[in-house]
């Protein structure tokens, strides 16, 4: 699975990555950095819980309210293997998840769907996204933490049941895909400039995302990342029937 | 279990309660009663899945949102085997939940809670109202019926969580308590007031609520049941330091 997504510079890190986490850990740097991903993933997951739990209450049937209900629901079983695992190595899960609260909860705030395909498109943009990102990083981590990463990356039916659902409403009524068009674009800046302000915030997350802990930070590796996720966006967009 | 909240006409059905669900469902007055009776509890689990996860949201601190998205996440687990089974006893469970819907909708709508605490509390008294009404009923269900709802029933460690919670608020300002019984009575009222609404409504159900299949519906029964589980009630709030 490590070759989904691979970025260019993949190859500089075969030594952590053939590593295991007690083996890797012994670097206060990269266990700091470890700890910042799993607490960032652990929020997320509980947001995405909130946002999918919200969104049922848009659905148009009881069949569909049934089925957001249980992608919330494997979400918090997510978010409970990820914070079941900080407490494994020994870190306290609150404090690791509360520095990404701020800029997950200012992106659900400015993107609130005002109806339910705004709401499927949400989740299915922000879940491809957050997959993407992840997969990015996980080539960089020890063997352990990437395996656990790519778990509860694991697609919960989200993407399939969106894609669905949006291309047979854009179908029925073709004036819909402007609008969800221009939505879409939306959550793509929102998360960028969101996903920007964590990667400034925290250094030991950043350093290990440009591939470098003994180099130092590099913006123009982050962007390089950011915009492979913003083309693999583009084409998501492209097959969802939208202009992206 | 099935000998807590015996209501006293328990006796009338040995009959049936000593049956097992293929015996019991040959008469299609039970059978109609039975999926009532599933359809109910399973959209009162995902309105209580809905209703914890909006409560998420009010939670004080990161660990207050993770214990009530982990109660949300169990109310699923538990919607989930109600379905499952009505697809076994092949009913739909769609059309066995609709008839629910409105009179569930309802209370929560007229019964939104403003904060944590009156969310804890609506939780707290909701929960353990649906849980005496399902056990008075638990006892005049077959074997197999019986041991499911008891089942879905078991406690999700809410009542625990809520208590204590409560009981903290009040200590640290006992005028809460005044508003908070306030809450409690509302929502007593509000319960009762659907719950009448789909006795009404529902004759299979009402008929097997009140015991006799033949004998058919004595509103003085349901009122009696009514009496119990609001006396059961009033008691909790005693518990909790509030004057129901």
């Amino acid at each position: 699975m490590e070759t989904h997504g691979t970025p260019e510079n993949a190859a500089e890190h075969t030594g952590i990555a053939a590593q295991d986490w007690a083996t890797a850990s012994a670097d206060p740097q990269y266990r700091a950095a470890v700890v910042d991903l799993l607490g960032a993933l652990a929020y997320g997951e509980l947001a995405a819980f909130e946002r999918l739990a919200e969104d049922a209450k848009l659905a148009p049937s009881l069949d569909d309210k049934a089925e957001l209900a249980k992608m919330a629901s494997a979400e918090f079983q997510h978010f409970q293997r990820l914070r079941d695992r900080l407490t494994a190595i020994e870190a306290d899960p609150t404090p690791a998840m509360e520095p990404f609260a701020a800029a997950l909860d200012e992106f659900h705030r400015q993107t609130a769907p005002s109806d339910w395909l705004e709401g499927l498109v949400k989740a299915y943009v922000g879940d491809s996204i957050a997959s993407d990102f992840y997969r990015e990083v996980a080539v960089r981590l020890d063997s352990d933490t990437r395996a656990l990463v790519l778990a509860v990356l694991d697609d919960t039916g989200h993407a399939t049941f969106a894609v669905e659902k949006v291309r047979a409403a854009i179908e029925a009524e073709p004036r819909v895909g402007g609008r969800l068009a221009l939505w879409a674009r939306r959550l793509m800046g929102e998360a960028l400039s969101q996903a920007q302000r964590v990667v400034a915030d925290r250094d030991a997350l950043s350093t290990m995302l440009v591939g470098g802990v003994a180099d130092g930070f590099d913006l123009a590796e982050v962007g390089k990342m950011f915009s492979r996720i913003t083309e693999a966006h583009t084409k998501r967009m492209a097959a969802l029937g939208l202009a992206a």
